[in-house]
Formats: structure tokens, sequence, C-alpha cells
């Protein structure tokens, strides 16, 4: 149950006290300048007709039991959540782009330019790599940052960029516009508080086998630090079928779409594994009414350090963007 | 191996003896009209080598292992699937419509009316139901067989029914212009052979937890009958996510293209469970490049005898009918 | 809801019919020489008190919806099904030894005779092989079914083989003394209702997509014709897991225990597809409460004509059956 | 790859140049006094050939791509990990017990008491804990750490914490013995490396969706920071099927007792989330061949703060290590 108030919270001491007794938490929140205090469990009606009656408290939402600033039930209406020029769920779709690793100044400052001049509006690129093994190439760090601070500058795209540890969110937050929660980290509490903290966009990553309703969870908690940037992002749960890297999970935007009011993003490249694939599964994401795309592109993924299989390469990013424009017009969504 | 042969076989004897002794299965099919033989494994090149020089032989075929009659390699045409008056695999969309279960005279053909005027290009209906339970409505039986005679009699669509049993083939293939094999008998061996013994168009599902590699090689039981009309199912897979009834596993699609000639129809309904998320994920089926849609239609979901949560009512089809055509259009396909 | 009745049924007709206007489903089941009455849905409980009052009711059970016959709440008393001169479902374990599949007189005859000599009280081999591919060898046929006859006669131990179609069901009963329903079949309602109404003793593996809730209904089909012989068979279901063929969910046996009467055997050999983990999960299954095992035997395991990675050779076995005599023992049962 | 070196690395410098500039990666390992250098990718055997000339080098392992200290062509000889009074991996099997969280002094001492007295080896209690919601119960927290330390020093047993943050495993380091890392952070490499550095015994849980092989290279984080003391820990993992919380993959065991030296631990608790079926579960994991078990306890269980579902009570506990005395004996083992 969520309580917004406004200026003081005085008057509903008694009232705090009552379901304290109750053994109800109650957590403030610093949300959008206002106070909210957030119950949980939801208190019995009968307490609730009496908080009802104070007069001082300006709205009582009752919620799906768990997620409750993420609920619809809380903010019925499609959060857009801006990032650095960018508005991420708005009529128009947000295409995320640019290689899974950030590897050299050059590397990195061209597949930027060609990010622009196709239409994305995000720039990726990985510089804290979350690798299954130690002996892999674990990105370049502090470097990296800088590079993609200088590919702002040059093409004007925000950035963003994984982070994978509670101390280095200040870091990355010196560089990036948004931070990013992979799916690895999906149930991360420290770093998901971390980066509610930091009030910074996230984009939070669904993990290989999250349910969609601890993932809202997991939104959850970076929205109760009073951080309400959350973006969602689809990139396949893990299942039987090994015949692509993941099972892209659309259905997940529509039943998303009725719970919450967070904008959804779909990550076709990590979720099939499989450049062929991407560019159906792109279609079908913006068809299914995704409010954008991440994809991974790279000036010649063959030599890429890390996802060679899924990068495209730049002139077959290009097109696909070009054939994304008439899939979003069918659904009255735009690309550009 | 395919090895495809025109007028007589008697020139390459001597090879097959050759094969036959080194432990080579040979499998004689009569494939529209032409004698092919199957081989497995496929041979040694050595041994291709001579059967090669083996001037009565029209063309040699290497292709995967064990679906060889369904792939690429045999066949690189896409396959169009006659259906009664439908063409299923080309570039219009079939979108096949209809309740879950035949239970009466009037409930259907007030059904099948709506599905015709909507547009659908073919109706479906249940008559022998595969139901978890033996204490639920098993469907109508030969009655409703009939009853989907008369309804092609009257709008003209052809008919789709799943056929349970062997035995029940003949029966069926009777009354109805397609045989759908369900979910549940993916990979019932001796129901895949009856139905491609009958000649008639094969609707066949995917199995809950059959990999795209099983499916391929479940076609080729049918095939393998000298049966080429078979057309591919996708309706979701089960995994982790009870959200959804099961997960609609849309990558299927693209990864199918690469590996088959044979059509490709995705099921939104069976795969969602859930009415809400039957249009955004049929708009989804259409972008990622499927050649047409299964939909559960019904004049009054809530009363239905099976699947009450999944199907739309009459003007919701219709409704969602005008919706898919713009998608349609986006990926250079069109629904009427 | 179960009624159980003695000699006549004219005397709840009333009460009978009365459900019947309400809609419930009345089926009559030939139980034991008794005549059940099974209702579904369950009754409200207005109408079971008139039920009750009606004294010609022996016995009036309320069990869970959909599996009521296999459930506790009808037979708390643990099944005990008699295969030939073996019981299953007593303190005494069943140990089924034999090939995957019978692939001649000789090969067969010695698996047997190895079998018997270890300690097994059920010999198997399969002779309808259910396989993935078309061009795969699908078994000895009835010639099969002649060998096991013959190695019956020799060893003194009952045989069991798998039947895939209805109408073999007879042919198959002529000659074994169980018949096995494989993972693949686990939803082919009409066959469960074919070796149902055989009366013959069954043994019914898990499907790879089963759900326990569905696997006791699939028995429900068999246990509805009148057949009580049912033996359920845990052989690994499909998870994203690939080191093993399958996951083998030991957990099912006691969660079974608790729903059910009906005796639970486990099959290590197909679960794993490794015969070095044959043996670890063989103890495990004992220890967890197994009524018994299945295992795969075969005195060339790497010549066989199918599963060659999972069969013990024949001193594997007999080792092996040395080896669980003392964990049976520390659980409360025993091998011989 | 592995070389393994005595006193200096001065004279194979030469070699570990050329390696360097084919693009191989070299790690330099503080392994138990002794220096090693791990190489990823294994070198081509020509420049093995080499390497292995310089007469310097005491040994070279081949060994799997990715998990190179874990695995037994490093070292064959099984270890056996020191935590406190205990050896993790010897004839006696470990037998963690305590609640799932710490609660109170008074409660956690008891429960303590009772391990002890029970035959318990270890003790554990969450005080920092991962919940899904950030409105559950998170730990007491240090206070909790401090609870633990008593509670060893009552009892003689050494304790066990998990850990969710790298910034955190000195605190819980100072008052622990073993580190746990849960399931949610099975993929948390920052944490991994931290509690490697740390070298203190470390609690490795398998996540829900990781693989063995993903398994195993997490360890290889811990290990390459030159700590061999990991103990894995079998959990359960996610799959289709709901009727336990998770599934337990028993055949894990004796998976990795092929692939690894490190030893091996269930957990039956967290596996099946009902305390039903935790003795079963347990009994089964020792004849799999398990070096222990980690067993939720609680003298209220259904008053917990967490896990009411699946932790035994005191007497339950009792009971269950009476009965897994003969189990283990069975398979060669023994709990006292």
């Amino acid at each position: 149950m969520v309580i917004q108030k406004g200026a003081s919270l005085h008057g509903i001491a008694e009232v705090l006290d009552l379901l304290s007794k109750k053994g109800i938490e109650i957590k403030s929140v610093d949300w959008r300048g206002r106070t909210l205090l957030v119950t949980h469990p939801n208190p019995a009606s009968a307490d609730l007709a009496q908080l009802d009656q104070a007069t001082i408290v300006e709205r009582l939402v009752i919620s799906t039991p768990r997620a409750q600033l993420a609920s619809r039930e809380f903010q019925n209406e499609p959060s857009i959540v801006r990032v650095g020029t960018a508005d991420v769920g708005g009529q128009k779709l947000v295409i995320i782009a640019g290689p899974c690793s950030v590897e050299g100044r050059e590397q990195f400052l061209e597949v930027a330019r060609a990010a622009k001049q196709s239409g994305a509006s995000l720039l990726r690129g990985g510089v804290f790599k979350p690798r299954t093994s130690p002996y892999e190439f674990q990105g370049l760090g502090e470097e990296g940052l800088r590079l993609l601070a200088e590919a702002r500058e040059e093409t004007g795209l925000p950035v963003v960029t994984e982070v994978l540890e509670p101390e280095r969110v200040k870091l990355v937050a010196k560089y990036a516009d948004m931070l990013q929660i992979g799916a690895r980290n999906a149930q991360n509490f420290s770093l998901l508080t971390a980066v509610g903290r930091s009030r910074m966009p996230v984009l939070l990553k669904r993990g290989m086998m999250t349910t969609i309703d601890e993932w809202l969870q997991a939104a959850e908690y970076v929205l109760v630090e009073g951080n309400p940037n959350v973006v969602l992002c689809e990139r396949g749960i893990r299942t039987f079928d090994k015949v692509t890297r993941n099972t892209l999970d659309l259905a997940a935007v529509p039943v998303l779409r009725k719970l919450t009011h967070l904008p959804i993003l779909v990550d076709p490249s990590h979720a099939t594994g499989n450049r062929d694939l991407v560019g159906p599964m792109a279609k079908a994401a913006i068809a299914v009414g995704a409010d954008g795309l991440m994809i991974e592109t790279h000036q010649s993924p063959e030599t890429a350090l890390s996802d060679s299989q899924q990068q495209l390469n730049l002139s077959e990013f290009a097109d696909l963007m070009e054939e994304l424009e008439p899939v979003a017009k069918s659904v009255g969504r735009r690309i550009r």
C-alpha cells in the first residue's frame, strides 16, 4: 500500500503507529519531490478506513502485494524516462546501438558515428564485462568509460553501460547517462539499491530465470530508493531449447504493460545469440508493443572480443533501421 | 541423403547393394510422382562418387542427417501447401479461425460465418479433444465432423480438425480438409505415419518440450510416407515462467525458415492462454515472418466448454483482422 | 467424487438424476468387482448431504478434483501391483533389467539369464521403438515379442515391453506381462484408454514435460477403465541443463507418495543417458523411497542398436545389485 | 593450462613471452605457497613442447578449457576444505544445520545447541538476507554476526553465513568461519573475486539457472585468487515443474565428482521448499555420494521470519540425523 503525502507527516502519526503495532512495515520514500509511505503487507480494510479519514492523507493506493511503486495501481499513466536527450517510453521508439564491448578508441567512435547516422537514439558499449570465465576479456574499465564520454560528445547520443558493483556506481555515473544492470545481476539487491540511490536512469535487464513478478520486485528495489527512472529490458530466458542462446519471451511485453507503468525494451541480440535472427525478432518486438530495442553493432563482428556471433555490422544495422520504420508505423509508433 | 530418380531404378541396383552392405538403410519414397531413395546415414564420399557416376541418378542431395525431406538441401524453394481453396505458404497469410471445440450446430455455424466475414481462410474446430483429465469434455466426435462439413459447405472455407488415433484418420479425412496433430502427439510416431499415408494436408503442432530438430524429424515421419503436405505450427513451449500458459518461441519461425521449406504458422491462443495477449502476439508472429496464424474464436468465450480464457469473441476477432493488415503489409505480406 | 456401491444402483437413481441435472458428469467404473460412480466435478455439499442419506451408498469419497481413483483420499493403503510372479509396491524392491531393444535371440536370452542371476525380478526389452527419426531402428516387432515370451519361459521372469498404438495393445498383451507407456505417449489418451481396457499391468512413464498433476491424470485414464494395475515410473524431465540427457526429479517420489497409492519406480538409465551415473542415481532412488528401478543392461552396450551410452554391461549390473542391497536395507527395504 | 613452478619464474620468461605474443593470456596465481601460471586458452602443442623442455617448469597441466584450477586434470585427489574444526570432503559427512535467518539471541542459541547435540558439524544462520522484495525482512546485519560468533563460542561449531556484497566481505569474515555465496549471486563475479581474495572457506551455491560448466567457472573466479577453499552446494534448479520450489538435480553430484576435486554438498531445504521432502531428499543426497548436507532447522518453523515452509523443527532434525546414519554407512560414509 502506498500513502501519498504532501507537506507534513505529523498528522497521520497516530495511524502509522497503529499500523506498526499490527506488524505492518512502513517505508518512507522521497518520490518526485513528495513523500510516500509504502506499507507492507497491505493493512486490513478496517485499518484502512481509519487511515482514509485522516484528512491529511492525499491518496491511498492498494496495489499488488509486493511490487508497489512499479504497479499500475500506483501510477496508471505510462512513465517516460528521460536519458540525456532521449525519451524512453514515448510514441517514438528508442533504439540503442553499439558494440558488446568498447575495444578501443577508433573502434568505438566509428560504431558510434554509424549508430547516430542510422538513427539510433542511444549508444551502448560494455566496459566492465561480466564474463562466465575469469580468463576471458573483462573490459577496458575506466579507460572505456572515457571513450563512452568522448563518443557522446562527438555524436550527441547519450550512453548506457553496465555496472557490476555497488562501489563502482559513482564512477560509472560520472561518465554514463544510464546504468545497465545485466541479466546475471537481476537479483543483486545491493547493486539495485546502489543504482536506486544514484537517481540515474537504470536499464534493468531480465535475468535468465527471472519471473515477471521477481523482475518487477527487482525494479521495486530501485524505485523504493526514490529513483523513478527505471526501464525494463527483456533479453530472453533460459529454456530447454538450445537452438537459440535464450528464448525471447515477447509475451512479457504485453504482460508487463498491464502490470506496470515502466517502459519496456527488448534486446534481440542477447536473446538469440545469432545475427540472422536479430532482424526478424526486432520487428516482432516492435509489433508486440515494445518501447524500443537494444541491438549490438560492430564494424567487424567476426573479430569482436565478445559476442561475435550476434553483432550486426554497420550496414546491416543501417538496413535494419530502414526495415523497422514501416513495422513501427503499422502499430502507431515511429523510429525517427 | 536423397537420391532422386525418374523412370527406373534398375540401373542403380548395384550401387544400392553396395550401400546396403555398408549398413546404410535405403527407403524408397513416392514423392510427387517420382521415386526418391532416402539413405540413412549419409554414405561416405567415396561411395557417393561412385553413385554420382551412375548416370541414371538424376540428382543427389546431401542433407542434414536426420530430417532429410524436410530440409532446404533437399528442396530450397518454399513449399506451398494447398488446403481446399487456401494456399498455405504464399505471400497471402493464412488465418485459421474457429472455436476450441465444436459444441453444437448453431454455435459452430455462427462462428464459421463470422470467420468467413472477417477474412479467415480456414476454419478450425475440435471434435476429438485431448483432455488432461478423463472427466473433461472429450468432444462431439463424428457428429462434430458432420458439422464441420456443413460449415464448409455453407461458408466455402476448408476445415482443419485434430485427429488423435491412427484408426480414426480415415474417418476424419472423410470430413476434414486438413488433419491437425496436436502438441501432445508431436512424437506419436504411429499417428504421424498414419496421417502421412493419408496424403492429406497435415498441420503439425510443436510439442511443449519438442526441440526444433525433433519437430522436423516428426515432420519427416509424415514426409517419408510420400506426403509433402506438411505445415508446421508453433504454439509455445513449456518453461519455468507461468505468467503465460506457454512461452511462445517466435524465434522458431526464422530458425525453421533457414532449415526447412515447409510453411510455418503460429498459434497465439494456445501459446498464451490469455485473450488479451492474442492480439499483440499475433502481430509479432506476422512481423517475424510466419505464414499465418491459428486463432481461437467463439461467440461467447466465457461459456465455452474448453479454453474459455483464451478465445476471442467474434467482434474482437474482426477488429484484430483489421489491425493485422498493416502489420502484414509492413513485412511485404497481406491478409486478404 | 467417488461413490462406492455394492449390489444394485437403482436405489440412488434419483440422486444421480439430481446431480446430472446440475451438470455433474457421472462415470460408472467396474473396480475390483464392485461398481464405483465417479462424479466430476465434486457436487456441492448440500447435494452430498442428500446423497449421504441414501442408505444404499456404501462410501463417499471427496478427492482431489481431477485424479480421483489415483488419490489417497480414495484409497489410502498403498497398492501392490502383481506382475506375473512379481509384486510391485511391497517391501521388496522390484528391479527391472534388460536391454533397450531386443536385437536378436542370442542377445536377448543372454541378457535375460544374467538379469535373473543378478536378482532382477522383471525383464524389459523394447520391440516397438519410438524413435525420434523415421530412419532409425524401429525394433523387431512381433518377432521380438516371441523372444520376450521365450526368455520368460526360460528364466521365469515376467516381461514388460512398450506398446505404441491402441490397435497393437492386444497383440502385445498376448506375449507380455506388463505394458509400458513411454514418455512420448504420456498424454496419448487413446493409448491410455486402450491399456486401461486390457486390464493388464501398466508401467506408466512420466513424460519429459509432464507435471505431477498431469501424470496422475494420465494414470486416471487407465484407472477409470477399471484397471487398477498402474505403476508410475519417473524417468527424468527436460530442463535447461544438458549435462545429463534429462534431469531426474527424485523429489517426485515422496511428492507422489503423499498424493497417490500407486507404486512408483525410477529409471536412472533414461534419466541420465550416461552409464557412469546409473549406479549413483539408482542408490539415490532407493534412498528416497522408490519401490524399485528400471535399469537398461546389455552384454555389449557399445555395439547396441540404441541407447549405447547408458546401458550397463552384465557385470556392471551384477556389481550394482550387490551395492544396492545395503542401501535398500538402510531404508527398511530389500532387493532379494 | 596450468604451469606449476617452484622458486623462480625467470627461467621461463622467454617462453612466456612467446606465449603472450601468440595472444595467450597468462595469470600468475599464488597457490598453496607455490606459483602457478595459468594460461588461456591452451597453447598449441608445438609451443607446449618448447615449454616442456624448459627444465625449470615443474609440471604442465592441460585441462578443460575454462575451469582449470577446479579440474581433475589439475588436481586429481579430492580436496578437503577445513572450516574451523570441521573437514569438508572427508569420509565423515558434514551436516550444516541452523535457521534460515538469525532472528534473535535466544532463538539462535537454542537452535545452535540443538544442532550441536544432534551431531551437526557446522552452524548456519542468515544475517544479510537476499529477499525478492525490498519490503521483506532483510536480516539482522552486524548484530546477527555477533550472535553467530557467540553461538560458535558456546557450541564449538564453526559458522557459515551468506555475504551479499564485496565491501562487506571483510566484516563478515571477522565473525564467520565460512562465507556463503547464495544462488542469486552465483555469477556475481566481483563478489566471487572478493571472497577469493579473503582466502576464507567459501560455500558456493549453484544458481537457479546455472549449468555445471558455468558453476565450475564461478568457482574458478575464487580459485584464481589463490583461494583453494571452495565447497560446492547443489540447491535445486528452476524448471517447469512447480510442485517443489526447485528441482533438486542430484545427478550433479556424480557429474561434478568426475570433473572436479572440490567437495560437494546438497541443500534439500531450499531445493524442495517443503519440510516433508527434506528427509527423503537428504537420504538420496547421501546415497548419491554428496559430502554432506545443509539443512534448515528452527525451534518453531511456522513462526519463522523466512522460509517457514521448509525448516525442520529441532526434534524432526534430531530424528533425521538418526535415520541418515545407516544410509551413510550403506555407501561407506558416516555422520558422526
